[in-house]
């Protein structure tokens, strides 16, 4: 039976989760593959951290042209986060013509067109679905299986740590502190909040799918973004008296001149509309193509297993195409 | 340029559909696939039909070996419906060598181990993303981007006529005698609507996934399936006193000993469920996978322009699959 190889970069939460999606569902991933499927190499410091995973010491490296000169390595997946160094490694990883596999929000919607030629330069593949949504398989549909649609509108919900927290504002009548917090004790929110309560990965993600949708890319500073900090507990109750919810919405849409419009903002949702039924952690991406219609996407935006099974899931789409 | 020709078997409202996607985003769907993209043939005896696309008369053959034998033709449409003859038809397409796309549920779910069967022995593709769901593209994403998963259970509100039925009579109140008047009113319900409101379609769509997510082939005739005659404007007042919602459900799960349980039936779902949020006619599919967790595809589940939506997708998977 054939062997695909896989480097990874980054052994902290996303990277011990998609290791253990490949541990867990093996028998799968390889009928899926018709290969047997193994991540060989691992650029990682902390190599004694405690991990529920047993990973042989021989695995690690520490100079990532051991995985990028390898040429036994086909595929490689970045899980170190943050813009750099990962965009550069994404970079010489393409460039050496290994495919990559990414779930890299910050690195895919700050370095898009620098990351695409290099793909394309290589002559291989560069996927990311776990960027947007998490688990949630709609990267993969909107540049596949719905290519034959225009697209006029998405509204997404891609921030499971704002969602959380306004989903309890709401569900309990608490003002924002105090959610904040009890997020921080639950593991939904960051010691620093700040990327996601101001929308900035809300940005990122929004930047990505304006570039896949509307092949029109806007670097996510440039995206007008308003965070949910002032949003008060009076603001919530008031929208409920309307029969609607206050949600950290993605939006972008195509007007009627060609122009895409787009921001990252509070809105209110209607209690009727599939994006009100989102609640707690979840994320959802609903989209409007011209000959579907309208769609939802939805389930876990975040999380080791749910983030390493589209990471995987991106390994067996490029495996796959080139069998 | 390349180009890929395609023979239509059926000219009714989603064949039209289809042949109307193709015209009205032809840029985009040429663009994907790095062809011209034409429907060359058609089969259809109903040639003078009122319908609001321009074909050219010279396309429509009447005996089904016009396509089959062309060598010309890469992909062949089946948009008959039925069991029969469109089995026999699209057995014949995959064994003389022609991929085929089919949203024909019925004649997928009744001959599924016969056709599977004639695809690997012709080596061509057999793709039915529109036969379960319509526009929505879950059966793309359980046999693609998600295979790192085991699923567990699938959930689906997969007829639209019976979610429209079921939907008023909660918001209105009203008997399921007098909404049904309405739907085959509004066109949301046929004039002999027994495949609908008797489950038969659902299982139908039950069979197809259950084959895909557990590989275990069920015929829909197998399938304890109970519809929604039976539901009074009482029992769903009964439910909203619990704060549930009455819904048809085509459900499957694996259970710990490896069997699977199935059957389709109505079902009491609580309304802060992510399927209680599916109003009228629209779909959804909700899938709970082993390490992605719970996912939701939300999406009209019929129509001539969602389905010619999923119609082209499968066409452009086979199309770039091929290149």
């Amino acid at each position: 039976m054939k062997e695909i190889k896989i480097g990874l970069l980054g052994l902290g939460n996303i990277g011990t989760g998609t290791y253990k999606v490949l541990e867990m569902n093996r028998d799968e991933i390889e009928a899926s593959a018709g290969a047997a499927v193994n991540i060989v190499k691992i650029l990682e410091k902390d190599i004694d951290r405690e991990r529920d995973i047993d990973v042989p010491r021989e695995k690690f490296v520490s100079d990532p042209q051991d995985i990028f000169a390898d040429p036994e390595i086909d595929i490689v997946i970045e899980l170190l986060g943050g813009i750099e160094p990962a965009s550069t490694m994404i970079e010489q990883a393409l460039r050496s013509g290994k495919h990559v596999v990414t779930a890299n929000k910050a690195a895919v919607a700050a370095s898009y067109h620098r990351l695409m030629e290099a793909a394309e330069e290589g002559g291989v593949q560069l996927r990311f679905e776990a960027s947007v949504g998490g688990g949630i398989p709609v990267l993969t549909a909107l540049t596949g299986c719905l290519r034959a649609n225009k697209f006029n509108r998405v509204l997404g919900i891609v921030n499971g740590t704002t969602n959380y927290i306004l989903d309890k504002m709401t569900s309990e009548g608490l003002p924002y502190e105090e959610v904040l917090k009890d997020a921080q004790a639950k593991g939904f929110a960051e010691a620093d909040p700040t990327a996601d309560v101001e929308g900035i990965d809300a940005a990122n993600k929004l930047s990505i799918l304006m570039a896949l949708m509307f092949d029109h890319y806007v670097h996510p500073k440039d995206i007008p973004t308003k965070g949910i900090t002032e949003i008060t507990a009076s603001d919530i109750e008031d929208a409920r008296a309307k029969n609607q919810l206050i949600k950290l919405i993605a939006y972008a849409e195509r007007m009627e001149d060609g122009t895409i419009k787009y921001e990252v903002r509070p809105m209110r949702i209607i209690d009727t509309h599939p994006l009100s039924g989102v609640h707690r952690e979840y994320n959802a991406v609903f989209v409007e193509g011209n000959v579907v219609g309208n769609l939802m996407f939805y389930g876990p935006g975040a999380g080791p297993l749910p983030t390493g099974s589209a990471v995987m899931g991106d390994v067996l789409e490029i495996i796959r195409s080139q069998a």
